[in-house]
């Protein structure tokens, strides 16, 4: 259906090494660290900063997909992610809140659309393994 | 342990819309469109790219870590990330190929770190789900 390709490159060892990941698109090109992956450290990105924007990305534009086909193209859907890394290293839970500005949709369309959703997106799907998803949606 | 933010929005319709995914880092900002996600367009990036990249990064950085704890720190790890998107949709299939410099290391030794990290790193965790992850890696 779609192919996408990206590629990274680390140097050095663990915690004084660095790396770059990058889109083949040439869209993006980012710097990574121990520090800006476990620290804290806003020297450049993370892995996790990518997985909660591919996050955040589909559930909108899918979100979008099924308020369109309910008769509401929505004017704006906007959502952020927080990922959480916790023990392991593994991805402990990721949480999205979303403000929408649709047109003519009511509370209840919006929140069924909201749920299918949260569990029917194709990040969502891949992202099954994560412990906890939590969706604050909100009509603007 | 390390907490990522990010954000996207998307404004229209499928079809016709387009949106945004930036890292709360300020090092990606980056456009994408149904033709960039489903299409193969040029014009954007996408969700699936962004996964690519994290597991490319991920692993990377994870395989330095085992090497170096082996006690052959690494001198640059290479991974490209191919993703399939298919009928769903859902991502079916995420490929990565590596190279690696790694100063000392015996074939043996590579391939158990690689087979390691391939189980282990968070990303990989986190994207379980997605029925098949192949890695090819091979030294330098």
């Amino acid at each position: 259906m779609a192919i996408s390709k990206a590629s990274a490159k680390w140097s050095g060892t663990l915690k004084e090494g660095s790396g770059t990941m990058k889109g083949a698109s040439g869209y993006f090109d980012a710097p990574f660290t121990f520090v800006s992956r476990f620290e804290g450290g806003t020297q450049g990105t993370n892995p996790e900063e990518l997985i909660g924007a591919a996050q955040a990305g589909c559930f909108s534009m899918f979100l979008a997909a099924q308020l369109t086909n309910a008769g509401h193209p929505p004017t704006s859907i906007e959502t952020t992610a927080t990922v959480h890394l916790g023990a392991g290293p593994a991805i402990t839970k990721i949480e999205l809140v979303t403000l929408a500005t649709v047109p003519g949709a009511d509370a209840q369309l919006f929140a069924e659309k909201v749920a299918f959703s949260k569990q029917n997106c194709p990040i969502s799907k891949a992202l099954a393994s994560v412990p906890e998803l939590t969706v604050d949606a909100k009509l603007a």
